[in-house]
């Protein structure tokens, strides 16, 4: 069973909040995918509301909210997001996402690195969405991030494992959990990601811009079952133009 | 629900009996992935016998036998087998696979066609095994043959989806069942194909020489249903480099 | 050198006529690549007339001309235009394409083997263009084509070699020529299929629509010469995630 | 033409010293490449010694040395080696390499930036090996190096561009050169490096390991070369399954 900080998880699949068409469909579509860690920006959460719109549709008891800093350009915007995130939301966990470019929103590894150490430091449990950058992921585990979170491709593209031979790097080295975040589209990038060896993917707009979020959400759920399954049973290994000797049929049916 | 000639299947995985440790093991994997259909290869299969240890390894009602000609180099040795395979194992279902070449065992297109059409006119349920080659398809398809099933790779390499680019314009084109056979290694490949739109895949050696074909075999099955649910809820369009707006958290954090 | 029937050939870039803006560019681009076989569609060309636009600019003595059946749906339509070509022409050289579905122009293996038999016969150089499907390639050489011709992708994408795992079996097998035709978009692309072992590459659309013809006439040229030097030369291995050993500078810096 | 810092290139392919055979091959392959800069490892020169081995075989004219710090494993090390390198061979250019792992020798983006800020202070002409991280070199040309030089792959590999995704965004980006280094296993990668827009590419193991290393050093240099002219001559769009129209020739056989 998949194991952060103190909480262990049924599911390996982490899910986000954003660009649903409405909130009562991104319950549903959560629900049905069985998620356990579902991430929520808080600069779309008005957290001195507790009826908010996003906060009610989260209510269900399997559910962790794991609130994010998007939107924050700096180390230091970062740390005073999470604490509002901390006391609004009653939770130490922080997705920490610092990305200073609003064009790509490409994760800033100097920023977070240093937002990181003194979040740990803090008594945050830390979760840092970064590039898939194998120092960068050993470094921030030094400084006590409870997982790392690399990308597997620009956010929002649905591109897939571009970054697959970094990420087969990170896993092969890691002593905190891998989670796969940004680019995954498919179920089948999703499979795909665990198969490597991921401890879970975080999915969003593949899920939230699908015509069925609802189907889509438990096509991902089965998705990084199988994969994770198949990690367990040992894939088949890749062959290179598979030269193989064969008998003809020729003889048995002439014989 | 998936309907070749006058069948119904409710999974569209179906698998094949070679290169399993055992043929218990086989048994456990086969009933496992919940597979309706089951390549045999004729050549392993001892007609006469119907003490045959595959055979009876392969006794549940839910599978359907699809003998194949594997062995086989040309039209005429084709038929032949076809009509052996009709009388021991009575059924008119055949895979066709016709490969010339006993190193890579590629299929021929020309010997292929040529046995496609007698079988047809003969009675058969055929079901050819095929480079992918859209025109071969429907031409295939113009002489009666009941699906098509064009590789994904060279057989036994596991390498995935390396013809996507045409299976593509297959599935465009198609008016029978097209199944993905040959290539396909994990189950995040069997969840790529199916959400390309493919009826089905084909899955043997990935299942088979796993060191946990039971657990294997799940996986795919799961990964073939995840695949086909992401296909029928659409999937998210692919961005290039995703250019987007985002508003800074700044103004919130500070207002 | 490259040596097709009875021609050797400095240059194993080939090119074609069609796409661009003006026949003048056309000829300054070809002179350019300086590719010695250019193909040439007989539906375009208007064979009565030697004043013909395309023709005048095609009068270097450096340039074979290559016509093709471009156009033509079976081997019978195939075989009447081959036959034109020659007595227009002048040449019994024919590059054979027949596809019959007019939004993909792929080929038709069936009918491009039954028309090749059949040119061979009757005196043609036959340069079959076909899907890159080892097996086929085999029959054609075996009915005397003087090289094969497969696709790299469909023909007008740029995409590449998607093509790559199937080009690789063909060279390993072939006994004639390999040409890489169709989808070829880039410089790179040419370079590596060069690299990959094939004999020479057709590039037409990605020579005749750049904003530079000229330019991309001789950029593809060196490239070409490049692919083959390497090969040559023999690339280094590819290594899978290349673990090594390195010794630190640190001793070094302190000593 | 291409400038960093004061100086002019006329090539934009940068060689490196390491794994050649003997330093005489490595001479005639370098010369060959026509290559204007080329790196050498601080370790394996011995600095006080002018008729060291490498130095003497790096004595032509065109070239431009530049060391690099490779075996250090952070900022303060990395300012250490720049500084000996500087007095030993005169120059103040200064190819940065910090990798605190010995197996996979990557990239350390904090250290780099720490120490890359600190030589440009001293007046180094700094060019920092990273990670193809799209943020990390917007932080690097702000502290003032004078060019990036993101990877393609993981060094030593040969697995071309991997990084392709991100390439593009930094080159998209850049206000200072773009070297892709790293990962370049033929002369297509680095074709395709430059048609994507890139600056230049450092290419060492590939022409090292080659069985013939000067033929692989003029390939390269001619594979640069057309890439650069592709890309300005713009490359043709890709186009998805192309679908076009096209008349048949049957009208004109027929007529």
């Amino acid at each position: 069973m998949l194991k952060i900080a103190d909480k262990e998880f049924n599911s390996r699949l982490f899910t986000g909040t954003g660009k649903f068409s409405s909130s009562g469909l991104m319950e549903q579509a959560i629900n049905a995918s069985e998620s356990e860690l579902v991430t929520v920006a808080l600069k779309r959460v008005d957290v001195k509301d507790n009826q908010d719109d996003i906060l009610i549709h989260l209510k269900d008891a399997r559910i962790n909210l794991l609130p994010n800093t998007s939107g924050v350009r700096d180390a230091k915007e970062a740390v005073f997001a999470a604490q509002l995130a901390r006391e609004a939301l009653e939770t130490n966990w922080i997705k920490l996402e610092i990305h200073p470019d609003p064009k790509y929103l490409l994760p800033d590894p100097i920023e977070t690195l240093k937002a990181a150490e003194e979040l740990v430091k803090s008594g945050f449990v830390v979760m840092p969405y970064i590039h898939a950058d194998p120092v960068l992921c050993k470094r921030l585990e030094e400084v006590g991030t409870q997982c790392v979170m690399p990308l597997g491709a620009p956010i929002g593209t649905n591109k897939g494992l571009k970054t697959l031979d970094f990420l087969e790097i990170i896993i092969e080295q890691s002593n905190v959990p891998v989670v796969v975040d940004a680019g995954i589209g498919t179920p089948s990038h999703a499979a795909a990601a665990m198969e490597l060896g991921a401890d879970a993917v975080l999915v969003n707009t593949a899920i939230a811009v699908s015509q069925n979020p609802v189907a889509m959400g438990i096509a991902f759920k089965m998705a990084v079952e199988a994969g994770r399954m198949a990690y367990n049973a040992k894939l088949a290994p890749v062959q290179d133009k598979k030269a193989m000797a064969s008998s003809p049929l020729t003889n048995f049916l002439y014989e």
